[in-house]
């Protein structure tokens, strides 16, 4: 592992300072290829798709894994939308003339070596290659043993591009097994950032073996607060659309905490509107509307499901203790027209992002206005939040000088 | 461990949002209170000493180790520079509508528990406590066995001061126990960054046991790369000043490097300069001034001493090399009038600060503006170079909106 290591690295001095127009030359290219060869890629990817079934993983991974003809085209949609980005490298983000004369320029470089590591979505091998590359770096690429015929055909896809464009097919490869991870998670003179996706136990391992810093993008237990000052059409709606929008996606709520001066009137409007969702409920909760006893285990769980946990609380301030207590400091939402609550929340929510009377469904990149994304951030060093093109990037500083010498 | 780490959290949660005046307030008292009991201090300090003068601990650390009237002036003086030091916390860093309507801001929050293992520097127990203090962070601080009668007295001072203003204790803990540190590392939940700083083995140590991010201020094997077209006198001057105005600390020049056609005119004027200094060098460099012979060990050596590594290279590209093979990403440094060798030289070589023209000992908070530093960082992710107070405090997206849901 260390020869791949060591190639990714030279392989990113190589590309750290070539110009925005070849690195759209090649994620260009690499559409173009992706729409010729559509027919090889689903066909290598039915291969993953057969064995996946005898081994019978659940069909929800097996929908993940799949490839088909609208699926490739979503991957050159997103292709391009990385071509449309500003590249984040050289941009100048402060310059000055310090007291010693010497002219200060803090500059965006590449972070050099990224070592991705994720489950069986093949997309995945696509989108992070192109988002590394378009930011100067060259991508370790360790997907899911489950979807390895397809993710072969994708980097060879893309090594072949790269080396069409006479760029190191370096700055993209693939790592096959398993053992690789631990070996590569030593290797923190060649390797400069580790991004893990992927269930609990994936991520969980990563940070124990790692000695290369690991950006994780973590599970999302996101709740949504209703106040006692809540508009409740809103706060019905809200919630609704947090939890049944896309209840598979990390942004989608999880915990739902009313305040019990408005549980009364709110909580049987809002199992109404969630007619489809198992709801669990605190005792109190049950005593008003009709749901399954909730256990501490519900606080902690990321359903990803239509599945909705909810508890009545006394005050924003218990609100907020239970969400930095059982959070993952993802997403999180109140609802209400109190100026003063609104406050509070803000401030004292330890969360990436956390929201006003609105969904917390919109914690996103693109969203945000940050274009595409490798995912959503949820420790506090380096990238916090949705992690895009500019989050990719480090900076360095360049020192004009004249001749000075420190006294 | 568990319960420092909690309590930690906890106060962190206390201290995050409270105003820029009395955290001014609290280190303002605490230069009242240092000033107050310096004989207490002294004397506490004296025991530190004795027990390491039995330990035949080396003339440098016990330098390090010493505190007097003049040190604790000198700490004071750091406290005030603080004070005076804009406050990060609430800074809106960027602010703009969304095309959902919802109105977004990213916010700059504190980073929460801060963990500092350091080596027998009393002073580090001030400073680290000031800096993560202003910024809103608690801080839990390992120190040097060496210095543990120092710390002591410093960090009961510093939990009076607190105690004193209504704040918790806990925002300034001091751990003893060597072993400590291996459960502290562990504790990714409560405990959001590590900072080492001390020498080569703790480091190590720490990167590879820490499940908590860690930012390292490690060694700094800086050059100076003298080109073809030096203007000669200016190289001397400020190689001279790289190595020797102070040469015990990490941003001093550490190894010369020469370019092959101005050798002869240079390296005899260079030697005369630095008639102090032990120099090493190559095969080249010794068959035109008196050397010692510089093995492959010397190019990997931090000597902090007045000791110089020189190596004749044929070209800015070969420079460049030596400096991203055996440099250590800190500070490094080209002398030449000619635009494209600098600019060949700034764009490629991967160290956080790259100097054109002037001594690499201007890598430094202060001089860089950005006020007293804790460190200066040599990895990639999140703070890069020097490491001041907007440096110990990350984000969070706070999103407004009027009943918004996705679509």
């Amino acid at each position: 592992m260390i020869e791949t290591a060591k190639k990714a690295k030279e392989a990113a001095f190589r590309i750290a300072n070539i110009d925005s127009k070849l690195k759209n030359n090649v994620i260009s290219s690499l559409c173009t290829e992706l729409e010729k060869r559509k027919n090889e890629i689903i066909s290598e990817n039915s291969i993953d798709l057969e064995k996946g079934k005898k081994k019978n993983l659940s069909s929800a991974i097996l929908d993940r894994l799949k490839l088909d003809d609208k699926r490739i085209a979503g991957m050159v949609e997103g292709l391009r939308q990385i071509i449309a980005l500003e590249d984040p490298i050289g941009e100048v983000i402060e310059e000055r003339k310090l007291r010693s004369g010497i002219f200060l320029k803090k500059v965006r470089v590449p972070i050099g070596v990224i070592l991705m590591i994720f489950e069986a979505r093949p997309n995945v091998t696509i989108d992070s290659f192109a988002l590394c590359f378009k930011a100067g770096n060259s991508v370790i690429l360790k997907g899911g043993s489950d979807a390895l015929h397809s993710n072969r055909i994708l980097a060879k896809i893309i090594q072949e591009v790269l080396a069409k464009n006479k760029l190191p097919e370096e700055c993209c490869q693939l790592v096959e097994s398993h053992e690789a991870i631990d070996e590569l998670l030593k290797l923190n003179e060649h390797i400069d950032l580790v991004i893990p996706r992927g269930g609990e136990r994936l991520i969980k391992f990563v940070v124990e073996k790692s000695m290369i810093p690991v950006i994780m993008h973590y599970k999302g237990i996101c709740h949504t607060y209703v106040d006692k000052d809540a508009d409740i059409k809103n706060a019905v709606e809200i919630c609704y659309n947090a939890k049944c929008q896309r209840p598979g996606v990390c942004n989608a709520m999880e915990t739902l905490l009313v305040h019990k001066d408005v549980a009364k009137s709110f909580l049987p409007k809002l199992a109404e509107r969630m007619s489809s969702v198992e709801l669990r409920g605190c005792e109190r909760t049950r005593g008003i509307i009709k749901a399954k006893p909730a256990t501490k285990e519900d606080w902690n769980t990321e359903y990803l499901d239509l599945i909705l946990s909810i508890k009545i609380v006394d005050s924003v301030d218990d609100a907020i203790s239970h969400i930095n207590k059982y959070g993952s400091k993802h997403s999180d939402a109140i609802v209400t027209e109190d100026k003063r609550a609104q406050e509070n929340f803000l401030k004292r929510v330890d969360s990436s992002s956390v929201f006003v009377n609105c969904s917390t469904r919109f914690n996103d990149g693109f969203e945000y206005g940050l274009g595409a994304e490798i995912g959503i951030s949820t420790q506090k060093l380096h990238a916090r939040g949705p992690m895009g093109l500019r989050e990719l990037t480090t900076y360095k500083y360049l020192l004009l000088g004249h001749g000075e010498i420190r006294k």
